[in-house]
């Protein structure tokens, strides 16, 4: 049984893991089964799934000593025997089995915390939905594996044939050879190495941290840009329970809309959230009159960047939450994008690194500063907008309906919203803190009827599908 | 919004709570539904039980604090705005919606804390069992009620009546007039105000507290009696996952087992587990040479208690699992269980309140003196004979199938078994630590053929239905 040392981003997950804050990840995928599929379909693949199952990394580590979570050193370790009846479970829905029903029973898969006991992950397979299809939940921990590798592995283990039927799901894939993760120098020790790694380790890591804190409490520092994110209902202390909806929309709806309107798809992303939010929270008697402000990590090259390759960046940018016509709207969200684009082209390597640093470690570092969810937010929430697989992918002849990414609420963010796109399909999860954040599952709602307003504005037709 | 100071005895199970030792009690109760039930009949009634309704103490109670479970004080109060959609739950079985099936799921519901910014209990209204039944699950926190009164609370909630259609559940029902909570009087502060008033509050608290330890870590101490539990895989520490399994028999298959041997129900019912436990263990190879001790909590009259009224107190007895045939087993047990009584009988009332105190508070006292999980134990299985309802109880006009009790597992106590009588049956519900307890399951089939076993060497009939 090897033992291998957490990275110190990872670490730094376990560090911020708590009952309210919990840093696993996950994603939901609805299949349609294929048109012959017997009436034990879904239990026979669990079955088989189950039987003399052998794992692979990352899927069958636990950590050493999961009774101590904020141990300075952490190790993860092959389980010799793991409980594979624990890690992949079956769960159904009650009637009448629709997407509401499978919100509410995968808002509360993910409203229970992982035991360190085990290899840090469920996967459950869902029965019961509408029409004879199934749904796929997962989730895992941060420190275990980021959500954009998970996708990449669960991708690998999905077919682009609808005639395969015979592929392992993805914890029963061996390793990927082209893994960073094992191509990594040995990680420095504790906590402090932690943040001096996650940072380049080229300053001081106190110097480092206290910039960090001094940028999350004044919100005039140069990193941050000319915006302010007002006090919203959004940014306060989170509790433990989650509540997560979804919406599907057509690429090339969204597209036109922003060829229509002058902007990126990214852009017409920004204003529908805005709409959404405007509404909710007005209902809510919880609108700031200033626009919410959003976090949007981005892909960016910075100008001093000799080297090829991309870097992990973020901006901030207006929600124009305070506009009240659609169009409006789209035009103040990119006249703010645009200055967030040149601002972020201005600046240098050093401060997008320590930004993404912000961004990646959230709570880790407000932990450190104590500030989370007490002062005022540099964002008021975080919009991820990511690509994902572009053919359509089927599991056993069952077609990958979906795609909805499940982020991390956190002290400060109650509400974490994603998108990711999969074979010319829009994929939004929503997800976000339940009782601090009422009706959560209304912003779904409210986000098709942003998607119609917006859509007829810009004389876009809606099409069918989403009417 | 009235504040109410917890009682002691509440205060301990918060001091006790932690994710592996969750101190929150259940049962499951499965229904038939009547012949004429339309096939959204446990929606409806879903739907009715959640819209506009009106909770009543102690069910709309939640901690004024309940972010420090350890706080010296603690209140309830009563919450304005319970979330009943979080409280009242629907669920479902996957296929093939089964026993087995409803056992995985109850185990997992039962496996997840309670969130003590809500009132501390949740109720589960199960669909998709075999035959159109459905179940009801319910926990609740012991800080906020007890397994006895929340029992009664339900019962009344019931209906002997199959044609009644229109009675609320528990947690709608006006509180009981006679409930002793309401006339119990202010209970001191702070942990050691809830030692000492548990303990009748004669004695100084540290002389209690010491005697209580050294009778933990002395076998031989006079409250104990001769016996001595092995050390046995069911007393090490435990993790959080629960597994639960449950058998109903018919109460007078019993009874005739009990006349035949020459013993009490009970009796039969220890010999029974002993069978079943002696098969459990063998096959984990983790059968101690001696007996295994049961510790079983029974209705006493001290000999110098000159009021009238019950005590609760408990008895220590052998389960015979190491003698092979079941008539000799049964022998044993009774040899066991009368000198058992003759020694509870020779104790003092003050010893006796004690020993109850020692059961009540198992947890907070084992974290008090260190022990728990770590040294020989005093007894190996808590094992609880409660009387229930004798008549058929109905919910509109569905009929109560069984009623099993779902108790706690603590570090030190890895399994508990209790029974309960209803309507001429007995039901069992096993309880234990999934992660230290593997194949916890089979302890429900061991069971059955362990009935069938004794009752054949009896000559006993069994009734076709247990077959």
């Amino acid at each position: 049984m090897s033992a291998r040392r957490l990275t110190p981003n990872d670490m730094l997950f376990l560090y911020s893991e708590s009952r309210e804050t919990m840093m696993h990840v996950g994603g939901l995928l609805p299949f349609s089964p294929p048109p012959d599929a017997p009436p034990d379909f879904l239990r026979d693949v669990v079955d088989e799934l189950r039987s003399g199952v052998k794992l692979y990394p990352p899927w069958n580590l636990r950590l050493k000593n999961p009774d101590m979570l904020r141990s300075p050193v952490h190790h993860w370790i092959e389980e010799d025997a793991p409980d594979i009846e624990y890690l992949v479970r079956r769960s159904a829905l009650p009637s009448p089995g629709d997407e509401r029903e499978l919100g509410v029973l995968v808002s509360r898969l993910h409203s229970s915390d992982v035991d360190f006991h085990h290899p840090p992950w469920e996967t459950h397979l869902i029965e019961g939905l509408e029409g004879g299809r199934f749904a796929i939940y997962t989730k895992m921990h941060h420190s275990l594996i980021d959500g954009f590798t998970a996708m990449r592995l669960l991708a690998r283990s999905l077919s682009t044939d609808p005639d395969e039927r015979m592929q392992p799901l993805f914890f029963t894939l061996p390793p990927d050879p082209r893994s960073r993760r094992a191509q990594r120098p040995a990680p420095p020790d504790g906590f402090f190495g932690a943040v001096k790694e996650q940072l380049n380790a080229a300053r001081d890591v106190a110097t480092v941290v206290r910039d960090l804190v001094r940028s999350l409490r004044d919100p005039f520092h140069d990193i941050i840009g000319p915006l302010q994110a007002p006090m919203c209902v959004l940014n306060g202390r989170i509790g433990r329970n989650r509540r997560f909806a979804t919406q599907q929309y057509r690429l090339d709806h969204f597209k036109a809309m922003a060829k229509a309107g002058g902007g990126t798809l990214n852009d017409v992303v920004l204003a529908l959230t805005g709409a959404t939010l405007r509404r909710f929270l007005s209902e809510l008697n919880a609108l700031p009159s200033r626009p919410l402000i959003a976090m949007i990590p981005v892909n960016v090259r910075p100008k001093d960047d000799a080297g090829g390759g991309n870097a992990v960046g973020s901006m901030l940018a207006s929600l124009a939450t305070d506009v009240e016509l659609p169009v409006e709207r789209l035009d103040a969200v990119m006249t703010s994008t645009r200055a967030a684009k040149q601002q972020l082209e201005g600046m240098t390597r050093h401060a997008i690194v320590q930004l993404s640093a912000l961004m990646l470690l959230p709570s880790g570092l407000q932990q450190l500063s104590g500030t989370s969810g007490r002062l005022r937010p540099q964002f008021n929430v975080v919009i991820s907008n990511v690509p994902g697989p572009e053919e359509p992918l089927y599991f056993r002849g069952a077609r990958l309906e979906a795609v909805y990414p499940m982020s991390i609420p956190i002290h400060g963010q109650a509400l974490n919203i994603t998108c990711q796109s999969y074979a010319g399909t829009l994929n939004f999860g929503f997800i976000g803190c339940r009782d601090t954040l009422p009706h959560l599952q209304r912003l779904a709602v409210y986000m098709g009827e942003a998607v119609t307003e917006l859509s007829r504005a810009l004389d876009v037709p809606v099409p069918a599908a989403e009417d």
